[in-house]
Formats: structure tokens, sequence, C-alpha cells
């Protein structure tokens, strides 16, 4: 199976790592030979169809600052989309930094793997957050396999088990914690009396927030993940035009304080039920919601069965390249991959 | 698809008229049209090629105290391996009252759908506590499918999501909450002051536990699907002998108020790693198996990824019924069943 990767973060690194050093396991337990054919930085790209060496590609890009660096396979100022169209590639994985105001390459990237029948992956939520339903129906059209069970949850398998709890009963509404730094603002908060900004610093300098921690604390990641969530899940067509969102930045501490007096946590909360929302709502302490640090959570209500809640670290390169390797399998049951 | 009920209470009743319901869906979603050939309970059977309806199998029950009474289809006295053996039958549901200590018949039906060809879905745990390894090794030397998730959690798909943990990652250990019983009763002394035989009274009288409560406070009920994790999710051969077992049974109040003291609740934990086991253990406040009343909580611990979660009511007769039916659609899709 050729598979070419666009980007070389941490999540794309951690994959491709992941997939080298599995090769063996993959092949025995699944039947499948991955070979890496192309992969593609900022800068440019490395391509070969007999495939890339994970410690040459590293090499490269330290050395030369981009994968366009690898002797003899170099792409300077590549056209990404037109190489993906060009490839021989199965699967194109799109791992390139998440950027929620500017959706329009990476859904560039994913058009021209399904245009030219080839199956993907993307780690990226910005083109689902943007255009999910147009998205769907391209790949579908097209008669290829589309997986992004990385931008939920991380490593958690949350798009997994919503679909699993929803085969047999059905999911009414969903609730979560979709945003792990939102989530560490606010219970530092209320663990240690502190203001917003003297937590948000400190986030900053531990790297659970980015320099610029817009996407998180304006609740613009969150909000990408109750669309996509809704998309797969309850089979509701939107975007992100189609959540109310409201986010923490500069949230008084009297909210916490508040909360607090009546038993109660303040969390950010991405809501799917009659209506799409994230917003600061407080969960009573000791609800399956009400999870410490950076940790995410998701209940889901079904009709039939009981509430089901799942915890875990909603991000993490290594945990979100694991989800890469679930769906990589996925696709290649999807389309008859045997062991 | 023709299908075999072993049992009448209130799973298997759930079951059947959650399959007489989602007849229309289950065709036009899914390309599976059920027919319910045979029920038996434990005075008499009906069997029906033509397909049995589920109002007639409950006046019956009602009116005779056994589905043997529906007109025209009863079997008294029947024996039901052989029945099993010789129906018509695509798939068989063991759903008999699971009885710890007395897995033999549950076995002899399970053998028996296998021995002729037909899949099979547990939602008894006994014949798996004590006979696992055989019971697959038997389906899958018959080439038939078994499947059995309400056996761990009920409605909560517990096994699948450790299993799709395990894709792309390797579970190294699990620790939970398997018995909703025992977690009430730890709570309830913990929140409220009480002793244990207090509370194990209320408990029976709001019907949280049975009148004979053994399985659930001695532990063997959480053992049983220790034994089911180790061999479904590590594929580690083992029955319920393999398990070390202590219980709640009796626990004095003091230890309670110990593990409080230092911040910590008491739980009765299941742990499958080194070795198994089931015993009262602290856990730290707010951790995530910290879960109130009669809830279930388990816990991944993976290689690569962080720990995952999962919270959901253990047991409920709706609940469990789902899991069957999300076993019947595994079923139909493994054998190639479609849309």
């Amino acid at each position: 199976m050729r598979i070419f990767v666009v980007g070389f973060g941490v999540v794309a690194r951690s994959f491709v790592e992941l997939l080298e050093s599995q090769q063996p396991i993959l092949y025995s337990q699944h039947g499948l030979s991955p070979r890496l054919i192309g992969v593609c930085d900022s800068k440019g790209a490395a391509v070969s169809e007999r495939g890339l060496i994970v410690d040459d590609l590293k090499a490269a890009r330290e050395s030369t600052g981009s994968v366009s660096g690898v002797a003899g396979h170099g792409v300077r100022n590549a056209n990404v989309p037109q190489l993906i169209a060009e490839c021989d590639a199965d699967v194109v994985v799109e791992a390139s930094p998440s950027q929620m105001s500017a959706p329009a390459r990476a859904i560039e990237n994913l058009k021209a793997a399904f245009r030219t029948g080839k199956h993907a992956i993307s780690v990226n939520k910005a083109p689902l957050a943007a255009a999910m339903p147009a998205m769907m129906e391209l790949a579908s059209f097209n008669n290829v396999q589309f997986r992004f069970s990385g931008t939920v949850g991380g490593g958690t398998p949350v798009l997994n088990v919503a679909r699993e709890c929803a085969r047999g009963d059905k999911v009414k509404s969903v609730r979560g914690i979709f945003n792990g730094t939102t989530n560490f603002i606010l219970w530092k908060m209320h663990e240690e009396g502190l203001d917003f900004d003297t937590v948000l610093a400190e986030a900053i300098d531990l790297g659970y927030a980015e320099t610029d921690p817009s996407a998180d604390i304006d609740g613009i990641d969150a909000a990408s993940k109750v669309v996509i969530l809704a998309n797969y899940v309850l089979g509701r067509p939107c975007t992100i035009d189609d959540v109310r969102v409201e986010g923490i930045r500069g949230l008084p501490r009297e909210r916490i304080e508040q909360a607090a007096a009546r038993g109660h946590r303040l969390k950010l909360i991405g809501e799917i039920g009659e209506t799409l929302s994230v917003s600061p709502q407080e969960v009573p302490a000791g609800d399956p919601l009400d999870v410490p640090s950076s940790l995410n959570a998701i209940t889901l209500t079904l009709k039939a069965s009981a509430d089901v809640t799942l915890i875990g670290r909603g991000a993490g390169g290594i945990e979100t390249a694991t989800s890469v390797m679930r769906d990589l399998l996925d696709i290649w049951n999807a389309i008859g991959g045997q062991p």
C-alpha cells in the first residue's frame, strides 16, 4: 500500500516512524505492506516510488530545513495538490498544520486525492470544520474511503465508540469537553484560585497552549469537533457556521467561584443536541464530565441504553499517530485487504 | 436470518422486542431480515420455522408460565441442546439466566450450536468464565462466529472499545470496576457512613442486588469479566480459576474511613496485568475510576497512547439487548451480509 503524507509535524513524524517500526507486525497480522512514497512540508517534498527512509527525511529536515533536502528525491516549491494527483499513492494522509482560519489548502489536497481515486486520512480538522458535508460527498462520489478518527480525541477512539454505540441503538445527543487546553485552564483556575491571564501564561509556558491560543480559548477547536461528531455520528450535515460558539477568553474568576459555591465546576462544553454549541457551562462535581487537568471527556446519551462516557487525552503526537494507523488498517480492511 | 433464543428473561424479552420493532430499519439499513424461529425457557420451548410472534410468547408465558404454551408450536420438557442442533437457525442467542456455579448447561447449548455450524451470541458469562479458551477454539474450528459483547459492561461497548484501542497500539493492562452492585454498596458506605449489612439490605430492597448477592459481593461476577477481557483483548487464554478473587462481603466500615482519610475511595477493582485479580483497592478521589452509584468504569493502559477510560451502566435488560443487536449485526457483516 503506497502512502503519501502531507505535513511533517509531530503527528506525521510519529506516524511514519510507527509505520516503519511496525512493518513486520503489519505484514504478519494484517497482510499489509505499506510503502511511504511521498512526504511534503511547507517548503517542499520528497518523492520516491521505491519508498522513502524515515531517517533520511529527518536528517534532510534537520540539515536543510525541509524534507525536500533528501538527496535524489527532493522537490522544491512543490505544488502539493498536483503532486498528490500525479503520484501513484493508494492513500493520502493530510497532516499539515491545522489552520482553522485557512482551510483552503487542506481542502485542495483532499480534493486532489479523491478526484484521482485515492483514499484519504485527515488528522487536520480545518477542512472538515469548513466543508465536511462536501468532503464526505466527494469521497463517496469517487468511491474512495475517507477516515479522520484523529481529529476528535487524539488517540482516544471517540468517533469509533460513538458509531459503535449508534449501532443497535440511537445516539440522541452528545456533550463533551473537546479541548484539553481550556480544560486545563478552567481546572487550574478552580484548584488554585488563580485568574485567567495567569493560568493562560502558565499553560503557554508548559506547552499546553499555543503561543497564539485563540483556536483553543475562543472555542473554535472545540466547535470543529462538534461539527465532525454531528456529521459523522448523528448524520447531520453541518459546518462550523452552524455552531453557536462562546469561548473562555478573559473569563472572570468569579464565574468559577460562583459555580464552586453551588458544588459545580465550570467547563467548556460542546453540545450536539437540538442545536450545536460550545459554551462555558456548569457540571456537578463528580459528574463523569468533571475531569481534571487537560483530559477530554464525552458523554453520549442514547435512546434505549444509559449514558456512556469516554475519557482520555485529547491530543499528543504519538496518540494521534496511532489513530492514523487505525484509520489505515480500517481502509485496508474496507477495500478487502486480508491477513 | 433465522434466530433461536435460549432464555426468556429480561434481556431475551428486550432483545426479541427490539428485533420485532426494528425490523424495518434492520432491513433498510443493513439488508437484514431476522426471523425468530425458536425460544426456550426453563420449562419448555416454542419452535416455528415460519417465525414466532413476540406477543404470543409473552401471552403464553403469562397464562401458562412458559413459552411452551404457544398454541401449535409448544414443546414441553424440551432437550435444549438437541433442539438447537436440529433446528434450522443461523444464529443461537444464549441468554439463559447466568449461574456462575453451574455453567454446564450453557456450555452444552453453545457446543450444540457450534458443532452444527451455527453462529452464537452469549450474554451469559458463566460458560465464558468456565471455559472461554475451549469455546473460542470450538467456534473457530467449526468456522462460525461467536460474539459476547453484552457479557462485559452491558450496553456499554467495553469489549469493542478495548479491541479498537488495541489496533494500531498495544493494550498493556486493564483496571476497572466491573460490578455495579458492589460499587453502589461501597459508594453508599462512604457517602452515608453506613455499614456493609445495612447498605446490602438496602441494595436488595432497591433491586440493585439479588436476594442471593454472593456472585456480586464475593467478586465472582467481576472475576468472570476479568477472564473475558484477558482472553479477548490481551489474547491470554485463561479461566476463572486463574483469577485471584477477594470480594467485599462483610467489609468493615473502617476500611472505607481509612481510605477517605487519605483522600481515597475504596473500590472493588478487577485487574488484568501481570496477574489477574479482583480485590478491594483504593483509588484517589477524582480518579476516572472514582465513579458514583452503580456505574462501571474501565481504564485501559496502552503502550504508545495515554490511558483511555470508559464509564457506563454495567447492566440493565434493555442495554444488554442492544449489545445483542450489535453482535447480530457484526455477525451479519462478518458473513458477508450487505445492505
